[in-house]
């Protein structure tokens, strides 16, 4: 039996022991959404930066920069974070440098924290993780990217499903509040995601962006078979 | 209408807008339980302090000193942390220094982040606080002391409770996803609180280090009828 912990906020990382447990960074609204897409789609990597500068660097280097700020694209850059952004070839065979508020920071704090393995998590590919976890257990931290250090519901399902269905695999279980409340969380939002969470804070930001549709595709479940982590500083597809 | 957030865990405060706003600081086990209690029982006040260095000098002023770390009573002080303690006229007319783990620094950091007004929250005092909070309107954070920065199911649940209360009160609304999951662990933990914090990591740490009793009073709704609020940097009766 492995442990889960769920960290609602990156704030709270400091306050975890991260060495030698899987992390697994979610920011569902959407840059582990994207993430698991475009290495779907057949990038070859996707490499997460902190800012700008760095990625316009990249871009130099052969990268398709991608990103936002905010909810909104950036100035200059080849693409935004929209999960559909990544379709219809348009990363095929490339490398992504990917820089958004809140998820991809995370990669790189979780890397510094010392973790043992980092994989990008989504409600499209829960299924491929699920599994991946089970073959490869160890302790795991489900890290929510939130929104500029705060909690937010989108991330916290995600993290109380995947708990949830660890915990009912039969190979987990948890002491740690955060996972509990996760699980809370869970239960209350019932079937449908998309209607319980109209009351949350992000999915209204989203909505007055015009971002409807990519919301309604980052929460189908499991319409995605590969993994995706960390290997060498990139993300690539671990199976 | 005014606006209530819940900050999970106090390492979530640097991110939220503090200035102007009520803050209801909350350590169900138990320093705001013992707080609450110190004054009720004819406490003139208590003064949060970070370090027993800071106890010791004003017990040196006249003060009882008071607190824990890690749950258990620290040596050469007066007292614990736990509200018995502060019952049978031990603290009639006396001023407590008390330090904790969790909870005191909360007061500190409310303080150095500009609220209106702090209060120490409880369910001891429930009743008294709502009423307070709706002949006083402005927006209001719900603070967590929570475990080491670490989220817990009892501070979430008080948290939950007080959001509910002044929801249904008609005068609050929220718009902040931290409390919208404190409502929803309130929902999943249904009526018998103690029942639901068994899973609770603090709750179960406490169990170890024998605070059974202090838990079932610290769980007692409304059965104060006394604010505590922040006056000259000390903890006094509002009403």
């Amino acid at each position: 039996m492995f442990q889960i912990e769920v960290l609602l906020s990156p704030a709270l990382l400091p306050y975890h022991q991260v060495q030698n447990k899987h992390v697994i960074v979610v920011d569902i609204l959407r840059a582990t959404s994207t993430i698991v897409t475009a290495i779907n789609e057949g990038a070859n990597h996707v490499k997460t930066v902190l800012n700008a500068e760095e990625a316009a660097e990249l871009k130099g280097e052969g990268y398709l920069s991608a990103g936002e700020r905010n909810g909104a694209k950036m100035e200059g850059f080849d693409m935004g974070n929209s999960p559909f952004e990544c379709m219809e070839g348009k990363v095929l065979n490339r490398k992504l440098a990917l820089t958004t508020t809140n998820g991809t920071k995370c990669f790189n704090a979780a890397q510094e924290a010392g973790a043992k393995t980092i994989l990008a998590g989504s409600f499209l590919n829960l299924d491929a993780t699920v599994d991946w976890l089970i073959n490869h257990p160890a302790d795991c931290i489900v890290l929510c990217a939130g929104w500029k250090n705060k909690v937010n519901l989108e991330d916290t399902l995600y993290a109380g499903l995947l708990t949830q269905r660890l915990i009912d695999s039969n190979v987990a279980t948890t002491e740690d509040d955060g996972a509990l409340m996760a699980m809370d969380v869970l239960q209350m939002a019932g079937s449908d995601f998309a209607d319980y969470l109209k009351k949350s804070s992000h999915y209204q930001r989203l909505s007055h962006l015009h971002h409807h549709e990519d919301m309604v595709y980052c929460l189908k479940q499991s319409t995605i078979e590969v993994v995706v982590g960390m290997k060498d500083n990139v993300l690539v597809k671990f199976l």
